[in-house]
């Protein structure tokens, strides 16, 4: 419906996202009143932005769901995570930097470690370090360029693994894991699932016999799984009618603004370097996607007080967005990273919109608990989208 | 589901709609404490029903979608305006108080002017008077009153605006517009759809063919779009068991009523009146929808001080609907209209529920963002009716 409404308008929307922004105290249970990161953090100028604007909390797929970064970015993009899904292997593939094209099927790949009757003894290959997995790389590439016609491009991850990339016509994403995901067994002969995929199988088959004689233990086989093919997303431009840039640090986050339509621009590393860019394209789009990466890195790493010192530097940046006077100013997150759980959790974002037109609520701290009480209530993240196009005066009426 | 649970009681709904209630504050980025209209007012009746009910805010379609009228009363008389769409042409002449058969076939009508070659210069004949508009549809009426057996009724809208009726045996709405919807294109042919649209595609161009010679300039052509039967909704009696009647002003929403079933009461022109026309009625139903239009019609024309007088005057009827005792009553919007605005917006209504049976909220004053920490939350305007039915004890247990 809102593809039907959208209209083209200068009017320019910034969403900046700080990964795994959400956090919990460090003594939920037992002490019950202990801070959450945000809590912790000094922030006077995301608490000044939250006086003058309305709140919420987002949930990226729905309430208890911990989405990856794949379906959390895309519902915050305005598409549904659940009917746009996005293969394993080309969010791998978009995490290493590879740009896809329509016609790539990407894999993710694994050394791992067989012994001499062909049965997998380490699915890892004793983790070896990427250094080493770079270079095994660059052998296989050097001695497999193609196969029956398709390119082939092999990308070092990190540790242990790699991304395939198969680049050719007609390739088919409807073929079986090689990888049994478990030791004890044989590598499974990639086949068909459908067949117009017997082609792609075969030439999985012939990649991994060419590949073998070329690996030596503790990296001698190879283990691949995932197989998906690009995602023909209908573009941010298309659907919204938007002009959108995307200013990101990371691969994976800069492929999937790419898989939107988003272009994406050169920029350097720390939040500064993000707002100087924002700042020198600030004619271009009208459109920004502001991506954070380290906050999340930092819940990850379990680091509490890493994590508060991260936010209270971006906290730095809010006032030089707000020079800008974008129409509309979202400040939010793809999902939580609570340094306590050391991962993606299923607790909501933080949702901030700044705007002329909205009636303010009476929140006055930036924070989880505080956003309970905000006037946007809680509400999927789906949903962001239109709310930013509303705003943003780039909605038409529905019916009359 | 609702349908399968609903039973016919004697308690008694009055469901009262102030159009366009909604606002934002004049000032809301600038100065970030500015009133909505409906905190600028002196709501001392409704005040006084905040307290002793539980409030919330509703979203007609969804967060961020600006609603029409058509979708707006739809979802609040229970029925998913997603899944049934009212066609503009049906809206339009239920606009200007046409009372619509299933046989119909309405579209909404501009004349337009055209130069020697039959290309159109001026898609609104230069803006014509009403007057105007009425003379000359009077006098196509008076020429073309059928076309191979069925009737053709034209009635006068505003400015340069008819609606063109069809009424007949086998009329399909599947064919095209014949407006360009631009300058310096002749009118398009009208084509059928569907097969079964044939005969109705040549009425129109007959009906085109017989009109243009008795036109002249500047509004010498006509131009019809949005052709739209007579939606078959199932009816308020038989969905949820009701005996529901409207009370409304203005054509429009008499209509909308009708098309769902209501019963149509006389009445005049001010909020007293209206419930005058309550209290004559209220042995006779059990359902009363009550619509005031004007607020709707001041935020429109942008008159923030306007729309503060006509809430104050709202507010004074609302101890007299109390006098009658209904079971539960409910005070709401179809959509927000701010004076800033200009227009219809996105911001979700506010929604006020008084019944025995609720638990009231702390909530204490009549407004938006007092409502946004009411009991029932944010919610899809299409629980409005669930909700009434429940507090009336109208609707049985779901399972066993």
């Amino acid at each position: 419906m809102i593809e039907s409404l959208a209209q083209a308008t200068p009017s320019k929307i910034v969403l900046l996202v700080i990964d795994g922004l959400g956090g919990i105290p460090k003594c939920a249970a037992s002490c019950g009143n202990g801070k959450t990161e945000l809590e912790a953090a000094n922030t006077p100028n995301l608490d000044m932005l939250t006086k003058k604007s309305v709140t919420g909390l987002t949930d990226p797929v729905s309430p208890g769901i911990t989405p990856g970064s794949g379906p959390a970015h895309l519902a915050l993009f305005g598409y549904d995570p659940l009917k746009f899904e996005i293969g394993r292997g080309v969010l791998e593939a978009l995490g290493v930097g590879i740009d896809l094209t329509p016609k790539d099927v990407a894999a993710r790949g694994n050394f791992a470690t067989k012994d001499a009757t062909g049965v997998i003894t380490d699915r890892r290959a004793g983790r070896i370090s990427t250094e080493e997995t770079k270079i095994i790389c660059m052998q296989l590439q050097d001695e497999i360029k193609q196969i029956d016609g398709v390119e082939i491009h092999i990308t070092p991850g990190k540790e242990h693994r790699f991304v395939l990339v198969l680049r050719g016509d007609n390739l088919s994403d409807k073929i079986t894991d090689t990888d049994p995901q478990k030791t004890g067994m044989k590598p499974i002969p990639c086949k068909a699932i459908e067949p117009e995929a017997k082609k792609t199988a075969q030439i999985i088959q012939k990649f991994t016999e060419r590949a073998e004689p070329l690996l030596k233990p503790p990296a001698n086989t190879i283990l691949l799984r995932g197989f998906a093919k690009h995602p023909r997303l209908p573009s941010m431009q298309e659907r919204f009618k938007l002009k959108p840039c995307a200013i990101a640090t990371y691969p994976m986050y800069k492929g999937l603004a790419r898989l939107v339509g988003m272009e994406i621009l050169d920029t350097g590393t720390t939040p500064t370097d993000e707002i100087e860019t924002l700042r020198r394209h600030w004619d271009s789009y009208n459109f920004f996607y502001v991506h954070i990466k380290r906050t999340d890195s930092m819940g990850e790493d379990g680091n509490f007080e890493g994590k508060v010192a991260l936010i209270e530097e971006v906290d730095k940046i809010i006032p030089d967005i707000l020079a800008l006077k974008p129409d509309v100013f979202v400040v939010t997150s793809d999902h939580s990273t609570p340094a306590v759980i050391k991962s993606h959790s299923w607790h909501p974002n933080p949702f901030l919109l700044f705007s002329k037109y909205i009636v303010p609520d009476d929140v006055e701290i930036f924070a989880e608990r505080a956003f309970m009480k905000g006037g946007l209530g809680r509400f999927p993240a789906i949903h962001a989208i239109p709310l930013m196009l509303a705003n943003a005066l780039k909605l038409r009426k529905f019916g009359a």
